[in-house]
């Protein structure tokens, strides 16, 4: 799904990763990431694309935001275990939405 | 492969889309606008990812290099055939890297 998100400004995280091969309770653990990162306050949509690297990208209201998600506790110990067993290699960077345009069946959306 | 990019700021252009069933000359085409991509002044990176949404993120010095990479005749008549042919459904965001961080097999890169 592409995400609805209102008009900018607006923040998004750009996580892009390379998993190891080890699968054991990795779907479990992410399915429960994307389900409490929705609940979160300011959170504004997710999307998602993998093959042989992974993109996801999260649309927050603010830094603000952003930062209590990272502060969350169920978070940081996904990280932690993201860290020593699931991803080989990871990026993540803070961006600020400064215009976003596209088109939906061939109508111009904005 | 995660685009190696240099310290922030910087730019992410964020392309999100869904694809028609149309495949005829998409794949050519596609390649084409990267390798042209790739050469542009002020180009950073690329990162790419499909499955049922497409997530492609280009890197960018500045919203100069963008925008100059936008007007590239190229890539206008490569847009064209995109939104009549090849997606349904895009949507483009521009926006500024403020901050980075990751790891590569578990040394902290930064």
């Amino acid at each position: 799904m592409i995400a609805t998100t209102p008009k900018p400004p607006y923040y998004a995280v750009i996580f892009t990763s390379i998993r190891t091969e080890e699968e054991m309770g990795y779907r479990e653990l992410l399915d429960k990431m994307v389900e409490l990162a929705q609940h979160q306050k300011g959170f504004l949509g997710m999307e998602s694309a993998k093959n042989e690297i992974g993109i996801t990208v999260s649309y927050w209201d603010s830094l603000e935001t952003i930062k209590n998600w990272k502060m969350n506790v169920d978070h940081i110990e996904a990280r932690e275990k993201g860290r020593s067993t699931w991803y080989k290699k990871i990026m993540v960077r803070i961006s600020k939405v400064e215009r976003d345009y596209g088109f939906d069946n061939l109508s111009l959306k904005k």
